[in-house]
């Protein structure tokens, strides 16, 4: 199986609620930006994809919250694709706080998983001029699939 | 069935993105809204619940877009607890469209529904001064599951 | 000189930091909020403005932070056109929070000021479809001019 | 005088609103990310000064807008200190576009500038554990005042 992609960021202190953590929205905010990395090095930059007529739009989100990311926190977003569909593509997101290396030079600990989701993607022609009315499901190019597979797993 | 809770609000400027619809992780931001207005119906203000020493986190979130919702648009958040466990409340949230009422008196189309999600949230004892440390779990006490019957669904 | 124009907003919580305050960055949020029902008021829905070619972008912004709003604030979003140019109108805007009436029936204090600040925005003419390329200032039309006066200080 | 501490981020999708470019609001919060990212280098991490008792919050901001940053734009950050106070610090920040070199080897043209501000942050003691009551200013410690003498200008 590919090693998934992976992108690094570092929590801004207004995404954080008055708990102290990252508000759970921004999670969501995090999974879009691990995608967008993920398509610039699978198929070239999103907006290179919208001038050629085709958009992307989440069908579906999950997010499961295991442990609170905090300001100041370096994290990893690892995404994988796990399914590709006709029109759809799923993709399997982890968020990892990057902890220092253990002095022994024992691997991280695996507990270091904060929250992982998925997100499904769907096709779409882009919407017209006006911005009236709701995009149209798309088959996915071959240009995008083939680019996708070197982050999908096996199965997809 | 009890009703659900309902919630109004309008979209605003800065939660919609270059597709002209509300970006996606705010959907999430409007699910939090919701289920803190449910709570001030059915228990009381959120900050009351955590000087008494409870707060609730959210374990896990889902959320499925049908058709996108626009700047300006009058949106109802519509929520109903569909299970209390032990320290955990599940909700299930809608949100539809405020389409005007139909000049012939007719119900509002089913096709208004937007985006259909569900929270599962957690009680949690509140975090010690140092904000430190994960938040440690805790049963629900009776006179927050009395306040969230009103607005549960029969199994819950 | 006119009354300005009030709207009122409660505090989310993910608007609020670690800090248990609202983020700096949303009082601008809150100004665009308040900016556009002053506009809804005074000229209409901002959409059916840039249907008719015109658009409106913030020049300049600034806010002096006088004390903290918090979670679940009512607050009270005060704004005044304070200049009309030929292509730019200015707005002062306050936040105040909207304290309970005092039960001696006596007026609530002046120091529930918590933020003031201004907007300076720009009458553009809308981009074109392919959205490359600045905007062009445009010259304010009288329809938009005539609204705008019903909350205009008197010298503007 | 010093260079300005610079700091490079690129814009994310759900930062930019309908007009395709990035909303007025978001640049404050990229103003944070910067000054937070020169606390680093000048003092060390912010989450330290607070657990030795000092924060600093917000008390002016001023923003204006030049040409607008749009989706993906890889952006610098630049932050120079311009006053230190006895409690307070000046920041002047500028958002340049991050634009390739020019093939001829000339310096990039001064146009890149697209947006430029200044925050005005105050020392204050850290709140209370019960997060009520508005912080106290509080003199700037000379381990700050020191660090921050590295990006000042020489006036400051």
């Amino acid at each position: 199986m590919p090693a998934p992609f992976v992108h690094e960021l570092r929590v801004r202190y207004g995404e954080c609620d008055p708990q102290g953590i990252v508000f759970n929205a921004n999670y969501l905010l995090y999974f879009d930006v691990v995608f967008t990395e993920l398509w610039r090095a699978a198929v070239g930059p999103w907006q290179e994809m919208v001038e050629r007529g085709i958009d992307a739009v989440v069908a579906e989100a999950r997010v499961r919250f295991h442990a609170p990311a905090r300001f100041d926190d370096e994290l990893q977003l690892h995404a994988r694709v796990t399914r590709l569909g006709s029109t759809s593509i799923t993709t399997a997101i982890e968020v990892r706080r990057s902890d220092p290396p253990r002095p022994d030079g024992e691997p991280v600990l695996a507990s270091n998983l904060l929250v992982e989701g998925e997100l499904r993607h769907v096709c779409v022609a882009t919407t017209p001029a006006d911005g009236i009315g709701h995009p149209t499901k798309t088959e996915m190019p071959d240009w995008i699939r083939e680019g996708l597979r070197s982050f999908a797993a096996e199965s997809a």
